[in-house]
Order: C-alpha cells, then sequence, then structure tokens
C-alpha cells in the first residue's frame, strides 16, 4: 500500500547512524528519496553535491534507495515526489523537542504527508555529523562512525 | 510492499488520541491489528473483552483495521499475526524514555521486527487513559476525550 | 484585578517546597486557598484532617492563605471557590510533564481557569513529599526538608 | 493586588502563540507591558521598532496591554516599570530549561520579582518565531501561524 | 587517595548493566560494596539473600568486589562502612531526575559524601531489572540481559 | 588506586559551578589537572591564557589541582598526561544529553579512560559562562556567580 518514502536531512556529511536508518527504510517502503536539504544560508562543511555523492557512494547495496537534493519547504519536495511519508531518526531528547516541532509544522503545512519515526540501532544513538567533523578537525579517528569514503573526504577536507 | 502493522496497548479504555493512531495507521498499512495486551496481574477497569469490544465499535469505519487480544510478549504475537511492525504513538518526554526502552528490547527479542513511531494530532497530545479514568471517577465530563460509547461505559462503571 | 488563587496538591505531609510556593503566592493574590486533594481510593500516610491540620500550623504568618481539603474534580472546587487561578509549582522535568498534562485537562473542563507555574527556592527543587516520608521511615533526619512539627508528626508516625 | 507585569521576549517576529499568553495575561493583571528585549549585537530580522509596531497592531483588543522595547537588564526595565511579576510561555523541554536557568539568574539578581509560568494554547506548544521565519524564507505559508500583518511583513522581508 | 566506594541498588535482580557498572567501578577504587538495599514494605521478587547470591556469582572476576544488602538509610551505611564515595549508573532522562533528588537529598544528610554518576555501556542503555521480570514473566529469552545463572533463577521464580 | 583526573571545558570564563566542580574532584583524585580546551575557531570572550590565568587565581586553595590549556582531541591530552579519568560537572537535561553524547564518543576514541558526572551544589545548577557573559555585557553585578576576580575581569572586557 504505501510505497514512497522521504528520508531528509542536512548530511554534512553522512553517518554510520543515518545509513543505519536508511536500511531500515528500505525494508518498510517500496522506494526511498533520502534528500540532502540545501540551504545556502548555512554552507556547510560539504557542498549538497559532496553529500549527494557520498550518501550515494554508500547506499548502492538498496536498490530502492535513491539520493537526491533539494531547495525549499520539504513538505513541497515531498509532494513532487509523490511520497506520502516522510521518515526521521529520533535519537536523543534535544531531538525529540526538535523533531515534533518540525513534524507539528510540515502536519500543518501538508496534513496528508504522515511522519513517521525510527529508532536507529543502540550504537548510533549519539552520533551526529556535528561531532564528527568535530573529532576529524582535530585529527582523531572517525572511522568508527562514518564509513569508509566519508572519513577519507573529512580527512582531504581538514588536511587543507 | 508493507502491508501488516500491529498497534499493541492497554486501551483501558481506548481515548480519542489511540483513535488517533489507529486512523494514521491505518493509511499506512494495508492491515493494522489493534492488540490489547492483556496482563492477568494488573487488572485495570475494564476487562480485555470489554476494552476489545469499546475499541471495536470505533474503528468500523476503518474496514482494514481488526482489533483483538493477546497474552504473553509482544513480539511473539506481532510473528505469530504475519505482523512486521509495531506502530507506537509518541506523545511526551516520559513516554520517550519508555517507549525507546520497549522498542529496543523487542528488537532484542525479534530483530526482524520494525517498532515506528506516531506523533498524534496536538488535542491528543496530554491525553491518557489513566487521566481520562480519573476524571470520570470524580464525576467530571469525559466527551471531549473519548468516543461516546467510552463516555457511557465509564459513567456505568463508575456509578455502581 | 486577580484575587483569589487555589493551590492544590496532597500535601502528605506539606514540605519546605510546598511552603515556599505558598509564600510566593500569598505575595501575588489577595487570597490563596491551599487546597488537600483527598483521595479515598489512595489513603496515604496522613488523614485529611492532619494534612489540613499540618498546614495551618505552618502558614499562619500569611493572613491571607487560608487551608481546607475537597473531594471530586479540582476544577469543581476552584468554581466553587469564585477562584480563578490554579497555582502549581514547577520542579523538574516529570513534574513538567505531569503538570502540563493535568493543566490541559483542566483548561478543557474549564477553560476560564487558568493555571499559572511558579518556580520554588533553588533548595527546594527536588524535595517531595515521598522521598521526605522514605527517609522518615527509615529513621533519617528530615528537619531541613519539613518544618518542625511535620518533621515530629513524621516521628510519631513510624515510631508506632 | 498584583497590578502591573512584564511578558519579555524578543519577538522577532510575534507569533500567534505570543499573543495567546499576551490575552491570558491581560486577563490575570491590571496592566502588561510587552517588552521587545533589543540586542545589539543580535541583530535579527526585524529592528526593534518594526517588531513593536507589528505587537502594537495585534494587541489593540487589550485596553491594558502597551508595548515597548528596553536595553539592558531585563530585571533593571521590570524595577523602572514597577512591574513586579515577569511573565513567560513554557513550551517544550527545552524552553523549560533555559527558562527556568533566566528566572532563577533573574530572581538572584532581583528577589522581589516574582517570574509566573503560563502555558500556551495546545495548537501554539510547538510555534516559534524561527521557525516561522524558516518557513516564511523558503516561500511557504505562514498564516497559521502569526497574524496577517506580521505575515505580510514577511513576505515582504524575503521578496527582496 | 579514594579507596572505598558504595554501588547500592535493589538489583532484583542484578541485570548485565548492573555488572558493567561494577566492572568499572572496580578499576576506579580501591574497593567497590555492592550494597543491596533491602525494603521490607516492597518486598520484590527475589529475598534480599538471594539477590545478594546472584550478584556473589557473578562479580568473584573481580577480587576488590564485595557484596552486601543493608537496612535503613544509605547515607548511614556509607558511613558505617568507611565509604566516602556512592557510585550511581546513569541512563535515561528520568533515571537523570530521579538520581539528582536522591544524590541532593543524601548529600543533605551526610555532605562528607559524594557521589559519583557513570555511563554504562551502550547496550546497557535501556536495560532495567523491572522491563527483565515483565519479559521472563511472559516467558520470554533474557539471555541477552542477565547472567546466565539469573536467567536461571528467573525461570526458576516464573515456572512455579 | 585512581590518581589523576582531567577536568575539561572552555572556562570562557571559570564560574563558581566550576569552581565547586574543582573543590569536590580536588577530594575525590590525587591529582586534577583543570583543561581548558582551546579552539582557534570559536575565540570566546577571554583567550586560553586568560582563561588559565582566572582559573590558577582560584584553585590556589588545592595543592593538588593544576591548570593548563591544550589543543586537538580531548581523549589524546587525557592520555598524554597520564590520566585515567575525565570529569565532568552535570546539571541540567541539556548538558545530560550533550555530556552523554561527548562520554559516548570519548570512551570510542579511548576506552581506558573513564568519564565520571559530579554533581555541583544546588545553587550552581542553574549557572553557565554564557548566561554570566551576558548579564556583564548588560552591565549587570556577577559577583554571587563568579569569584571576585572573574567579576573585575568581566567588568574591564565590558568597559572597553
Amino acid at each position: 500500500m504505501m510505497s514512497r518514502a522521504v528520508y531528509p536531512g542536512s548530511f554534512d556529511p553522512v553517518t554510520n547512524g543515518h545509513l543505519d536508518i536508511i536500511e531500515r527504510a528500505s525494508r518498510l517502503f517500496d522506494e526511498v528519496v533520502v534528500a540532502v536539504a540545501y540551504n545556502e544560508a548555512k554552507s556547510g562543511l560539504f557542498t549538497a553535491e559532496e553529500r549527494v555523492r557520498l550518501l550515494q557512494a554508500n547506499v548502492g547495496c538498496h536498490p530502492n534507495v535513491t539520493v537526491t537534493h533539494f531547495h525549499g519547504l520539504l513538505v513541497d519536495f515531498v509532494r513532487q515526489s509523490g511520497a506520502g511519508v516522510i521518515v526521521r531518526g529520533l535519537r536523543a531528547i534535544s531531538d525529540f523537542e526538535f523533531e515534533f516541532q518540525m513534524a507539528l509544522m510540515n502536519r500543518k503545512l501538508a496534513s496528508e504527508v504522515e511522519t513517521i519515526f525510527l529508532m536507529p540501532a543502540e550504537e548510533c544513538t549519539y552520533l551526529s555529523s556535528r561531532i564528527v567533523k568535530e573529532i576529524a578537525r582535530l585529527g582523531g579517528e572517525v572511522t568508527s562512525f562514518v564509513p569508509h569514503s566519508v572519513a577519507l573526504a573529512l580527512r582531504e577536507k581538514f588536511s587543507r
């Protein structure tokens, strides 16, 4: 019945926590669109294209997962994609508050779109792109937190 | 792809918050099994049969929703039902902690079953069976919190 | 303009945290009615009359504070008292959730009654009747947590 | 007895959640001073004067509400205003923490000023100026979250 | 310098989460006293003696860990043990609140005793005796949550 | 047994809350290294050297406490210091989440280093460098929140 879901995020860069949610979503839906939210105002470490490429390099094993990026409102993108569901991972308390606020706002803007929350694997509970970037910036080893290609890309960014 | 989900709970009795989640789930899945968890140790206000009947009286408009009760472990029931998904509503913080604990336990017991969380309508955020029973016990009006048939059943219970 | 407020609770028994809130409320309102919620179902350690007496023994310095007990719904009592405001103290997170749930329910039942939250003094933030009773039951010293008369009453209860 | 309260905030811009709190406060106090905290260091989207004007355009129905802006410490402004109470709205958990921190600090700086917390209407629980600005910036419809005049002002800001 | 710590709890029964904390504490202190708090009022599933025995059977590899039980106030026991530190594991938010309340109370009762909090391994974050007992009661497999001897003891208890 | 601990932070500037934790740590460990984490990317109000000096001026009474600053990863610094323990103060909920995330990351990066959490005195629970700086910037009195030398240093910074 339900067939297409959007998994939005900034993915700057993708972590093992994101990949865990993508895998869970790919088992629940016919198609999963991983959508990099690109905000010109906050440029981030990686460009939208780099984030998409790093995602694509790591979701190849899931044939029903595609990766793209979008501008503008998430609900507009979801509608244009013909999806009825937004997938979000839920980690800790601060996430919870913010995620609920976003989900309620999105429901007000597009009541036909449902947001569902998935729980990442325990070992990803406290993982975030921000903290991974901080560790990489300080020269720390991030290979337990991100896929190999992302660890390489981080090293390259910070060695410049 | 995904077709059968179990929505478990004690439903003692069903509230508008539960019905909101059932409606959302019925739009996401081919079949939704609402499953009254019956615990002989904690008898509750309504019997398992009464809870099932009050649910059935209020989900008639959703042809893909069935109601039943079960003993024993939730994951065993989910497997026997041929379902791959557990649906839970997420309200406030205390919910969040408990729900995550249960979901992680269930994942340990049956890793092939995914728990997804749905967000109830705002006006149901702070609704609970416990508080509805307390108001009814004290003679208060509960018709904004539960369907008509449940309000009647509560009045009958407490007028005895 | 605003003149009468109800400060409800179980006060089993009153602690320094409750007295701190009573004092703050007495500076904000012309009259404060401290109202012991008595629930036949949960008898508690002290009877409703004992709780009222222990409160009265400790609010004498505030001429605009009266103490009473009530059965039934809080909002019915508030209306009968001619009050327009319910006062509640807010301590920690778990309080917050429960207090909001109650306040929203009360607003649904009586929209003309406003609930306001006061913040107790820091040193009362983690004080609760439950924990004070537990310490007294085990023979511990509770004089930093409750007034003298309550410490005596606790000692008497547990020495029986 | 209690007659003048200050409701401070950045109001950049005012939302329906702020207006809900203002209305509640105007029923509790003889006079309510809505005070735009202006911080030269964080300029915001609207100037202090614009924020005041958007507030004034929407509180006209409450004759006991005035709007102004202030520099410097909140407690100094409260004292100069001859007010004894600070009003704050409490939404979600993260609010709760921050609000308590601010209120305790203000109590240390001016112990005679009491902070009271009001609970906004349920439908405003997850509303914030920040998220409203984000939606408007992306071209989304914000008329369910802010008054008409604010929606127009947002459109104008972002169409430049 | 610091040499003796008490790790108190109800341990009804011990879980892998408790054992993880015991191991961490045994690396930090010269001696660790694991202390089963026995409360005649709440009898629990296992007797104090059974809980001690199940703990002893699983801490043998740490020569500096002893197990005992106590009645009365924790701080009295800590003083009698000649310990200066209470060790507690911190899991989720609800823990946090309760643990802080207890620790502040204990500090008021015995200011020379310091409470330190340790973080359990991620895979134990959501583990609790209560939920393990519930799973065992329903016939579920608990061997990933408790040591082998505890799993056997639980099976025996519930097969009666 | 356990002898050296690192208490890291930004200390921009040190508050009474930090000093309370330092005193507690100095009673628990043979040596405590207070380590100012210096991040070139976020310059802060005080330089690393100023922060170290303000700390040193206020820990003189604890002969086993030294103060220094470090670049790079915390766990690398801890290892180089020959310490086995990281000390952190735990205040409110938002702290809790962030502290756990950091502690889990550090455990992944250096599993032999244990993070322990201490609870500050109640009156420091809601104290933070950020809020102290804000009050000082607005000309408020901060002498109840920071030591005298820090109050002077703040006045000097903001009078420029």
